[in-house]
């Protein structure tokens, strides 16, 4: 998918939400642990209630992976289920020397023809770029993320001062452009965001840590938002296990309409 | 395993080698192609032939992956072939919030019962963490890796002067112990390894890049040996693809055997 579809998405929906696919055989409604693939059928009835609301779905690939071969087997009848107009993200957050970055990027974007993957930054440009080289093909990577450890080494300064985390999104801008590449931008903190919003204007940034992990979206689309929303903010359990019972999938419309009438109001106010 | 029984496997086969095993359909020998499991035939073949040589097996989880379902088989198949008393690495390279690298942790640790994975420090400590809560089962943390990307931001300084590859050496020694915590440490630059050794005397380093990378073995053991070995070297291609007739096994052993052999002056000469 290119950006522009993307954008256009996001304006026919009024929303820049992103649903976290990231079922739990201990979470999920115990009714569907009797059906033939219960993630699938989770997911299936996820995907029913919300894509109406939502521009983007991001499995998180460890959940899948936790079921061996199975799990796979779920991810893939998951992807195929989405609606073809919805961006997907597979995060994965792989990273390796190139030809097995290059394996990676075959595996999630042919094998498995999925828009997006999240990718950490530690090993440096040729880690990345082979992820880069796909027709309307996405990285997502890591810059900022909400997690405590974020203060480890993404917030160390270098001699000039610089935080990691924008050395990572000033130097990654010479590797891919906004067409291709996004950043994770953690949401638990406004001026981070307004921050690695001056250092990459015009590119997408993935917000986790809203609801749950509790940032403010107000805050993330006052600072985050440019001309073309430049945001995808994602939910995952507020809106997957909003209910745990046989009503779970119009719970988690209902989670999902809350946010996207509240992110209807900030493209309104702040994208223009 | 825990680390005096791997320092006795090194002490009995005279060797600290790591052999990668990393198939991939247009390497293997075509006579293979026709076997139900390629990967496995293939594998266990490599292992049947250099099991009395290698201390430690390493399967890079991107050549499975990237054959989808069937591929995490295979991967199962290989890992319950290796003997016992011999290492395994999971060479996956993950990393996420605490809740998702336990369950990356469960998945290798516990699915799949590997002794070891390989992670990236850039979430910092509450994505390390879970993996180093399993009994007898090791982090092998990424700190400076063999590939030209590794100096995009492995080798940025701080303020202090320190590259980032050893603010990671410093800063995870508090997670983790020599016990369960070992370090990735590309061997193309002997100094580089000096360093890290003077920095983590006690850890066991994992040192890819001997051979087709173009490290030297001699300086790898000269600067970075330690009384207890501390040292797993890492031989795929070298190895694996010594070979792409029916004879692979016989040259793949051929090759395990030059290296043990060096391996075994090393050790007279510097593991003391």
């Amino acid at each position: 998918m290119d950006k522009q579809a993307l954008f256009h998405q996001i304006q026919k929906k009024s929303s820049f939400l992103c649903i976290g696919l990231d079922p739990a055989m201990e979470k999920i409604p115990h009714h569907l642990l009797k059906s033939a693939d219960p993630y699938f059928e989770f997911n299936k009835q996820i995907i029913d209630h919300t894509a109406d609301y939502a521009v983007a779905y991001k499995p998180n690939i460890a959940f899948y992976e936790a079921l061996g071969p199975k799990g796979w087997e779920s991810l893939q009848k998951t992807l195929d289920y989405i609606p073809k107009d919805i961006f997907t993200i597979a995060d994965a957050k792989r990273g390796d020397i190139g030809n097995t970055s290059q394996l990676y990027a075959k595996t999630f974007f042919e094998l498995m023809d999925f828009d997006s993957i999240t990718v950490a930054p530690y090993m440096g440009k040729d880690s990345v770029m082979p992820f880069l080289e796909f027709k309307n093909k996405w990285v997502i990577l890591l810059a900022l993320t909400s997690n405590e450890g974020s203060n480890d080494f993404q917030q160390l300064e270098d001699a000039s001062g610089k935080p990691l985390y924008q050395e990572v999104l000033i130097k990654s801008q010479d590797w891919g452009t906004e067409d291709n590449l996004m950043y994770v931008i953690g949401a638990t903190r406004g001026n981070k965001i307004e921050t690695a919003r001056k250092l990459a204007p015009r590119h997408f940034f993935l917000v986790p840590g809203v609801g749950a992990q509790g940032g403010s979206l107000e805050e993330v689309a006052r600072y985050g938002m440019n001309t073309s929303c430049g945001l995808l903010v994602n939910s995952s359990r507020g809106i997957i296990y909003a209910s745990s019972g046989e009503d779970f999938g119009k719970a988690a419309q209902q989670e999902a309409v809350k946010l996207q009438q509240e992110m209807k109001q900030y493209l309104d106010l702040y994208c223009r």
